[in-house]
């Protein structure tokens, strides 16, 4: 997959008192684009393997903000692999309304296996995911 | 003021089903943590001088996450003034719960003029902001 | 319009340490599918005439919960106006994953002319406004 | 306990571009506000029993608003148990900043076992939390 594309159209509920969407929203709209990304992949990030739930959380994320987007605004958020590790891997993020580019952003998640009451336990990425994601060269 | 730290204990809704605090919730709680310095300071980012609304949209906002939080826990978020510019701010910002380091970030605003249906125009930060910030040293 | 489906997809962000949707999810997901169903004939919540911005503060909003939603579902949403005041209206939803019916809900919300720093004044709903949804018979 | 208030500031992000906070926020308030009266009452609604974790998913909920709230309000909510099922409480709850009712709210929360990929199973309230809500009489 050369780039994958994700649009979303700004909700009420995604702006603030200042008129504009609230930043932390644009954190949302990249881990959604994560797993539009992965399900157009044919994968999840949600599994369960061996009774065991692999999950996915943040080692950081980061978000430049260029221009502000608005109630009703329709987001094109471009989304690709920017670093593949044994553990972790790193996605980049443009969102774009028509010619404007509004943000652009970073996400580097580690495959974890969760446990209850325990830290989340990073182990290498399972081969079920990496070969879908081996099709995204 | 040497440091200010703001305390908050994780919500129910701050969850995911990771079992853990969404790392959008980080961006939040930093935005929070600002705006209880500033009023510590005496001061606060909404203010309408002269019919004009000033607001305080983010230029940039990274998080480095360590360890997860989860529901019930008391983190302690220390606030800092990491750069002073013309027209923007910067911030540092440390959670903690007890001794355990949960996650370290920055934000950087931008003090605009809002104006209805324009994008915001950035001005330089207004006197009585910069004096309740320069007892900050 | 007989009756009018916004179907949404469940983000990871929806979902809460219980492992399924966060009830305050759904009072959002009916905002988005009342302003869906308002984009569908021609119209928006959002608008400023002479000026003056309208918007539709709630006056009440309820769900019934019957069965949870989760990460990845499909929801199909319809919505119906219920009853339609002079200055309020009230809108029934319906949230169905295939043949389930996960949950039912109604909000009423009253048209408010909004002026900063004072309460918003309730006014009649605009002809325009008006116009739009009579089509919905 | 004849009565619990819990008091909480209105954050930038409770907001949206009507000025005001967010409906679904009154929702999210309820809960934190529930959760902190059981926290009084020396209790909370998580606990792993014999290895099955315990949950509340809401049966109903329910807000009617009588004046809108605003960034940086001190809201003082109070918290009653209204109804005392086998297997569900309902909690009543109202919203002041000083004099004014702001709202007015009711949740219907059902105890069950949590099981993965299963939907909720509605237990009966087990002793431990009965005993520490009859100390509410």
């Amino acid at each position: 997959m050369e780039r994958f594309t994700y649009q979303r159209r700004i909700e009420y509920s995604d702006t603030d008192m200042g008129g504009i969407v609230h930043f932390s929203r644009f954190f949302v709209f990249m881990e959604t684009a994560e797993h539009e990304f992965l399900r157009a992949l044919g994968t999840s990030i949600d599994r369960t393997v061996d009774g065991v739930r692999i999950s996915w959380p943040r080692a950081s994320a980061t978000c430049d903000f260029k221009s502000p987007a608005r109630f009703g605004d329709v987001l094109h958020i471009h989304v690709r692999i920017v670093r593949r590790g044994v553990k972790s891997l790193t996605y980049g993020f443009e969102f774009w309304r028509e010619d404007t580019l509004l943000a652009q952003g970073k996400t580097t998640s580690v495959c974890c296996a969760m446990h209850p009451d325990r830290s989340p336990e990073p182990i290498e990425i399972p081969d079920w995911f990496a070969h879908a994601i081996a099709s995204d060269a």
